[in-house]
């Protein structure tokens, strides 16, 4: 078990953004709620998986909706409690820990305000390795582990209880109780035991999120190049470098979906690249072919700094560059592919793990 | 208390038709299920509510939706108790009597098979005396009593359980929840003690249904006019005789909502009546002029047999008489009028009470 420092949350916050992958929100608000718990004197404890006893209990705590208006809707506090003490009723009895249901974005950052508030750890742990869309992209779902009963809140005070057939009708019952709230729900869900979270979960997330800003901001003292301190840190790829000159997006059952053009630089001055995204980055297409497609990470940084730019705040004219960066192996099987593959999400194309693409390449 | 008959579950299953002013769906179905709990050997008990000891728990058990989609959708049978044993389940305690949230269609109905299920009787109220399309538009709401704890359940097995800060919330959840189900759900909600039914209910609903069904059946057997025995009854007026000749119906965020044209027949030969409903009838616009509104009732009945006919089943051609019914008491308060008077509605009209513009006319 480790403590986060202050240092470790900026970090945190940070490398999560990077695998986010675009979507996931911004982890800004996130990190302002986990920073203020620890000015507050409360202990923000990590554990790692192994860790954890088989039969504790673990509830996940996490935000939903669309990252376009939970960055307008500012969390009073206490909302992201409700959800995560009704689950924790339900259940009666101890809860040893919360965890992230997802490792990029504001989802990494909320279950530690979570775990301070309540005395509780955070496992080092997740049920992405990334950041998703939908509710049953988790690992945990792949491993047959029910999401439900789930708890949802908003910060009017109203709570819902899902008991779902499945984790997809999990999902489709979560987004319209979602969208009614405002767009923004504090949820608690896929409650599960220490073994479950051993068997099914992407391990030491927390840490590679925190080990990503870290590496950023050393290789930025140093005045070294940021980008490649993070390929290495993630096994990435740089995919494109270039300039901004196209955003699209709109609002489409919950969702921002939308797609980004940018116009190469540099080794790429002849090429362009189009950035495919539904919250999240979906699929980079270099020159009319596929270079990387979910459930591998493509994410966007600004060139200079290598921070993290998230799909809500890509803008006309920003220099970027684009990595790709291997999923877990957890997501590379037939079963977790028909969960977040390229098919599902529309592309007619089969997936190939990105460290084949890049060897074709070279 | 009194045991119903299955002679009494016709009767009270046309008097709910006339109550549901034209919504609350088809009792039909509801009038099959509660027979066939008969023809299994249990028994349909009803309770006055004088009868029912103050600090008793009463949980209300209804169907939401459509009537639409909720006459295409046959219940498997064992739906209507998972949403009435979740609430159950949620108090822990025995629960005394089951009761109609609205007098009116089905949901005058279902409860019928409910408590026979369950072996517990039927409270002879209801929050309506008639039926209405929202949750809040309740006798129980205006009184102050809190529509949740509120279960929803469907057909696949999913259940949602709702906590919200007021009626009007519950309503917007439940709501989207309904139309995700696919259009109809089984809900339970306002659980409530004896004494809260007494004072906020409206009573006496279901025997009202039972003796206005067997007062047609009697009339027609005698071969006397059923319309004046259900105006004898209710205490009604006959507001229009004539043929169908338009009726227009879309389906609106979850609700029928349309109008029908009705060219006057014989002392009505030169008149046209407009009847506005939304799930229920809610404006008889006669010559331009509202001649009744709600929360008063407005039914339209086959004009031989005296039997309603449904929104949803009115057609080009049919000839037809169109009643008007005073509402409960309850319903005619400042109060009330703002929960279901009819500018809530959208019409830009005062309520004047049907014995008053009956009054005007004569």
């Amino acid at each position: 078990m480790w403590e986060l420092t202050k240092q470790d949350v900026e970090d945190l916050a940070t490398g999560a953004a990077i695998l986010g992958t675009g979507g996931g929100g911004d982890p800004y608000l996130g990190k302002l709620m986990a920073l203020s718990v620890l000015e507050k004197g409360m202990k923000i404890n990590v554990i790692p998986p192994e860790e954890v006893p088989d039969d504790a209990l673990i509830i996940p705590s996490a935000a939903m909706g669309t990252p376009t208006v939970l960055i307008e809707k500012i969390s009073k506090g206490d909302e992201v409690l409700h959800a995560f003490n009704r689950l924790k009723k339900i259940f009666g009895r101890e809860v040893f820990a919360t965890m992230p249901l997802e490792a990029g974005g504001v989802n990494s950052i909320n279950p530690l305000t979570v775990g301070a508030k309540c005395g509780i750890p955070i496992v080092d742990a997740d049920g992405m390795g990334r950041a998703f869309p939908e509710l049953q992209m988790t690992t945990f779902h792949v491993n047959g582990i029910p999401s439900t009963p789930m708890t949802l809140a908003d910060e009017k005070g109203n709570v819902v209880i899902i008991d779902a057939v499945d984790n997809v009708w999990a999902e489709k019952l979560a987004r319209v109780v979602t969208v009614r709230f405002g767009g923004t729900a504090w949820i608690s869900l896929y409650p599960m035991t220490g073994k479950d979270v051993k068997r099914a979960g992407v391990p030491k997330t927390l840490s590679l999120a925190r080990d990503i800003g870290r590496s950023i901001r050393l290789a930025r003292a140093e005045k070294s190049d940021p980008i490649e301190a993070i390929l290495k840190i993630t096994h990435g790829y740089r995919l494109f470098e270039g300039k901004i000159v196209d955003v699209q997006r709109r609002i489409v059952s919950g969702f921002a979906r939308g797609e980004a053009s940018i116009e190469g630089t540099g080794k790429y001055g002849d090429s362009r690249l189009v950035l495919q995204f539904q919250n999240e980055n979906l699929v980079a297409i270099r020159d009319g072919e596929v270079i990387c497609s979910v459930p591998d990470l493509i994410s966007v940084l600004d060139i200079d700094t290598g921070f993290p730019i998230t799909t809500e705040y890509l803008r006309y004219g920003y220099r970027v560059a684009v990595i790709g960066m291997p999923s877990n192996e957890k997501w590379r099987t037939e079963k977790a592919l028909k969960v977040v593959g390229p098919r599902y999400f529309g592309y007619e194309i089969d997936y190939v793990p990105i460290e084949k693409r890049a060897r074709r390449k070279d």
